[in-house]
């Protein structure tokens, strides 16, 4: 990123020499270094903050004792968990103080590729927002399924010297990097200067150190608070993550009380967009590491100077003179709600609202639509595999709150717990379609099927008919995407994700309500007993997390790192 | 940077798969990040830490309780000051602990430009040390004086974009800077997403509010707590500052004490070779700063994890696996001098001596040498300035303990303090020379000289007698540079410095001596009073501090920032 060099103006307003576009004044501001609050007066100019103390100003603001922080940076987040395009996205988080995030855009890419990911950058750009885009890593996550697109070490190497990637996202492929695969190892090469994230979840002792040694920076997967202080100790960088499913905050926040900030920092991973508009963003974790125990000026350093300077957002996470100014104003600190938000020094949100005109609308990318590629959509026999009662098969076991699967073996009877569950590729029009049993969700009758199945996003049906399941697929190959319930050929609810089949291109009031009418259809209708039915359908094929999963190519066993037959002998 | 890819034989080590190189066992390893001492073993594996903990390996070395640091980085040094060649100050260094350093070659560049820096680091590359090299940003000084070369903005974005520059070296010129000088701009520009170091002695208010605006991210000058605290506040890098001459240390420790660690570091700056061999380096300042109530932790970080950081050496500062092996084992890490150094897994140093052969010589380049070209030797009449009795004449006033010179008005008359001074221009032969007058260095009889002439390193002389005068100027045109005291036409006493006229090759043990025995004869036979003569005879041209300078181009009044007759009306 190369350094812009400072306006004429805002050097003129620093010496005293023209009147700042705006002096917030009377406000207690944030030193990032010292760990104080110092009351003085900030004055803006183009963007940057030109200078702390009086000065003459075009327009005054009397913050009256408020608490001034620099704006919160989501430390790893994916977009395309939110379901939101970026403007949307943007203009959600932003009342909840976020000005900036990194971003691995790790399902567009498998969807799409580079051009998925510059497409996305190149809508990001012009917004109020810094928009931080790592490389990924892993895609396609296996070679278990068949994804949109690939990125190998030159892709990446591509993105980051070439596209203003910031490094290498999370590497997820730790046995890899351990083992020494030579093209893993080329990837966190790539990175050159730049960082590089990693995703060891549980990882410790040698297997740590093989994984530390080749480079790798940084985990956002503790779960346990020794496994955080190992990491830690190691000089790896934790990120204490809060998402909407996988909640690690308090259970790590015992590891900053007792040594301090330094190599930590809060991020969201994956948050829906129910969970942005309910509980907030990064302000939320600021809000839960307080309630367990954490200092304020810690819970800003972690939910800003911190992740800034990781990122190498050199002008982002202080309020010194010479940083952008990303404010946030708060009247009361503890409500970690700011009453106003300002990005490169224009107001943009307030009291919890966005201003209007303050997010300029981005049209989503022409190349984002249209990527369910299914060709001849598939028959219900296509899609189920006859077994007579009596069968012994294997089944992918799902379970609310995890998103392991257990490898269950269990019997085709009359009333249980086994469903249909198919995976069929959908990015070339193949005809490739995975077909096996799922036991877990409780659904009863009709189907639900979704376009969003980690890693590659293939489309994903559960069912207990056929038909409907045949009838899921051609909904969603008839909206571009997205996740349906269907029973009895009816569409009951859906959320359309027309969006690399990823994200939708509606507001974020309107995907929460959508998503949650789904969620009541599949329970009230379908019969589903599991939690978050559409989350678990999501992750079914995802052939890198245990125990037992479903891709387009057939039935893996994640602990063999095989395919298996379904039918037991 | 290019990130290094991890050897295949390190990352076996690392998951256990074949033995490490050395095993550091029985010591307590020192935790950057938690701050904490860890009972560990240490895996060495082809210059890096492989691993934490028991493995087997070729050689076990057990510490018995030692402390283990991950080696020391000098925030911000001059290796012109150590009058040493780079293979002489890493050998009389490291056995001190320092294993890294950020070098600004501003004086190197004022003699030879861009070559003279690249001849520089082509020499530092093979040795082992970390030897960080800045883009001088401020060469020449000032055009009052004819330097040897110059730089500008594209020589600084070549540096550093093309030739591993880390940055833009300390931006003395901050009077440009504040005032928005486009060409000094330009410079802090083309540091790009690198670093941007600083120089601004008592900076303070809206032209320090300026100076951060511009893009300035650090500074070593700060003299006053109060100083450093605002500096910190406002996002500003503190390097708390002791050389041989400037020692600011012991003022600024309590802004640490008061306020931790954050974005402070310690360096030298500018250091003789005696004061490293008598007082250490880095371990010097640590040493310092704990007996001022740092603690121990907080030292380390100072010495190393936080001008690492700073700096982007990512493979320094921290004992993780994945490290550069620069590892430093204190039996009593209370006495900062470690008793065994490694650098890149090699043990290089122990008990406060470098090991034979542990730096390979490192020649200096030709480049370096005969660059004083002075042209037809000046007489005596050349270099004095009549002046009859009674006359009054603006003179450089000089005093213990200050680089500030004095506009001092005398009367020349027999007995007075006043003794000649004289700047030949000796890059280029073009016979320039500046005349004047000093005062308050109690010299009676014979001449000093120096081409050590800060920045632009002419020949500077003051003398009783212009015939010695001559013979000391035409004496270091003979030894190719250096510092000579002359008197009755015999050389007292010299410390030839024939690389660039500012560094020895020799020994720094031999160049001590020469210049304890300089400093005795400019004394004892010339009758100096003033403490460090041929310091102060070497910042007496420089036009950029206040008040009064001499250059080749003549009298140089600082504050009105023009030239001035020697001669009062």
């Amino acid at each position: 990123m190369a350094r812009p060099q400072v306006s004429r103006r805002a050097l003129a307003v620093a010496r005293g020499d023209e009147p700042a576009d705006m002096l917030i004044t009377g406000g207690r501001v944030f030193s990032a270094a010292t760990r104080e609050w110092i009351d003085t007066s900030l004055a803006l100019a183009d963007g940057v903050i030109a200078g702390w103390g009086e000065r003459e100003a075009l327009e005054v603001l009397d913050v009256d004792g408020a608490a001034l922080t620099p704006g919160f940076v989501d430390a790893h987040m994916h977009l395309e968990s939110t379901k939101l395009w970026i403007d949307e996205f943007i203009a959600t988080v932003l009342p909840h103080g976020t000005t900036a995030v990194a971003a691995d855009p790790h399902e567009l890419a498998n969807v799409l590729g580079v051009p998925g990911i510059v497409a996305l950058m190149e809508a990001a750009a012009p917004l109020p927002f810094t928009f931080g885009v790592y490389a990924p890593s892993c895609v396609p996550a296996s070679g278990f399924e068949r994804s949109g697109a690939a990125l190998d070490s030159s892709d990446i190497r591509e993105l980051i010297e070439s596209r203003g990637a910031l490094g290498v996202a999370e590497v997820m492929n730790f046995p890899g990097v351990i083992a020494g695969d030579e093209e893993m190892l080329a990837r966190v090469a790539a990175a050159g200067y730049r960082r590089v994230d990693g995703h060891s979840p549980g990882l410790s002792g040698r297997e740590l150190d093989a994984y530390l040694a080749a480079g790798v920076e940084s985990d956002h997967e503790c779960t346990r608070l020794e496994e955080a202080e190992e990491k830690r100790r190691k000089g790896m960088w934790v990120f204490l993550r809060q998402g909407s499913a996988s909640q690690n905050l308090v259970a790590l926040a015992p590891s900053v009380i007792a040594h301090g900030t330094d190599r930590a920092a809060f991020c969201t991973d994956d948050r829906e967009p129910d969970t942005l508009r309910r509980a907030g963003h990064v302000n939320d974790c600021a809000r839960l590491a307080v309630a367990a125990g954490v200092s304020e000026i810690e819970a800003i350093i972690l939910a800003s100077t911190n992740p800034a300077s990781y990122h190498g957002f050199t002008r982002l996470g202080s309020l010194g003179p010479g940083y952008q100014a990303d404010i946030l104003c708060f009247s009361e600190l503890g409500s970690w709600e700011p009453d106003s938000v300002w990005q490169a020094g224009r107001l943009l949100a307030r009291d919890g609202r966005i201003l209007p005109g303050a997010v300029p609308p981005s049209p989503p990318p022409e190349l984002l639509r249209d990527t369910v590629n299914i060709g001849a959509l598939p028959h219900a026999e296509a899609l189920v595999l006859a077994a007579a009662p009596g069968t012994r098969v294997r089944a992918i076991g799902v379970e609310s709150h995890s998103l392991t699967t257990l490898h269950r073996k269990v019997t085709i009877e009359p009333g249980a717990d086994v469903v249909h569950a198919a995976v069929v590729e959908r990015h070339h029009g193949t005809g490739r379609i995975g077909r096996g049993f799922a036991t877990g969700f409780g659904l009863k009758r009709g189907a639900i099927a979704s376009t969003v199945a980690h890693d590659a996003h293939n489309c994903v049906i559960v069912g207990a008919s056929g038909q409907d399941m045949a009838a899921a697929v051609a909904r969603l190959a008839e909206i571009g995407g997205g996740q349906v319930a269907v029973l009895d050929g009816q569409v009951m609810a859906e959320v359309p994700l027309p969006l690399a089949g990823l994200m939708s291109d509606q507001s974020a009031e309107r995907v929460s309500d959508q998503l949650r009418a789904l969620g009541a259809a599949a329970a009230e209708r379908l019969g589903t007993t599991v939690e978050e039915p559409f989350m678990q359908l999501s992750f079914i094929a995802l052939s890198v997390i245990p125990e037992l999963r479903l891709t387009d190519g057939g039935l893996v066993d994640v602990e063999r790192f095989a395919y298996v037959p379904v039918e037991l002998a």
